[in-house]
């Protein structure tokens, strides 16, 4: 498990391989699994493999331009009624689990930011015609790697501290 | 790895039993490995296991009470200059990795929202003396769970979209 942390690196040069299909619902489940508050998981996932998708959003949102290589995405977005205060929170949870879920099935991955910048949510609202209380908070480019990208040791003693500052 | 996604859950009940040092520096190595914005890492970890600290938490911060019985506590803080617009959404992928390590080393774990709150973001930069440019976005508490929480299957068919809504 340590090893998979260790591992996640951010990639960005993709194969055009297709992700299995049982992969990507495992990979699911592991967004399905991150902890919400108040357990009210208001995530939605939304799979993208339509190259013409994919195309549209690595264009429209310029920060997710790998997803020309990549042969799919989730983007992971939130219900912000059912949780106002934490749908953003609780989607990054869901994000990060995702990310190790992929790593674990050797696929390269890439957390691209979409909340909270109107610039970045607006093309995919449009593009996945995202109802009004569905808000795209990330965009998550996976695939097999096209480029190597080593585990490093990310430890800062500097950034720890105890029992205060 | 997978096994330790779907084994999380929120521990809410805890033993005293101290954890072993190097556990400590194995979790916070977790969280250093999260993804962040540009790589600007601008988290810092506060480890809490002075008992009168971790009581001052519970009593300040009401949804991290589980502190009174649990032997530890990570504080997930984020350095708003370094990263003004994502310190957040990095300091929640790290707070992920960190329940995720904990769980891995057979610890129990729940995260509590400081964050975006500010009736518990305060009590926390005061008891934890943070300098005004840091800010506290999770309590983790840790330790070896005093309650069972059995994995469940949280998959969630209609929560998923193919291509679009």
């Amino acid at each position: 498990m340590m090893d998979v942390i260790l591992k996640r690196r951010s990639v960005r040069k993709y194969r055009p391989d297709k992700i299995d299909e049982e992969v990507v619902r495992e990979i699911l489940k592991a967004g399905f699994c991150a902890p919400s508050a108040r357990n009210l998981r208001p995530w939605r996932f939304v799979v993208v493999d339509d190259r013409e998708k994919l195309d549209k959003i690595a264009v429209g949102c310029p920060n997710a331009a790998m997803l020309k290589s990549a042969p799919a995405a989730v983007i992971v977005c939130g219900n912000i009624d059912e949780s106002p205060d934490y749908w953003a929170d609780d989607c990054a949870a869901a994000t990060q689990n995702i990310l190790l879920a992929a790593t674990y099935f050797e696929l390269g991955s890439c957390w691209c930011a979409a909340y909270p910048k109107s610039a970045r949510m607006e093309p995919l609202c449009e593009i996945l015609s995202l109802p009004q209380n569905i808000k795209p908070y990330s965009i998550v480019a996976m695939g097999k790697a096209d480029e190597e990208r080593a585990a490093t040791d990310r430890f800062e003693e500097s950034k720890v501290k105890r029992n205060g500052w």
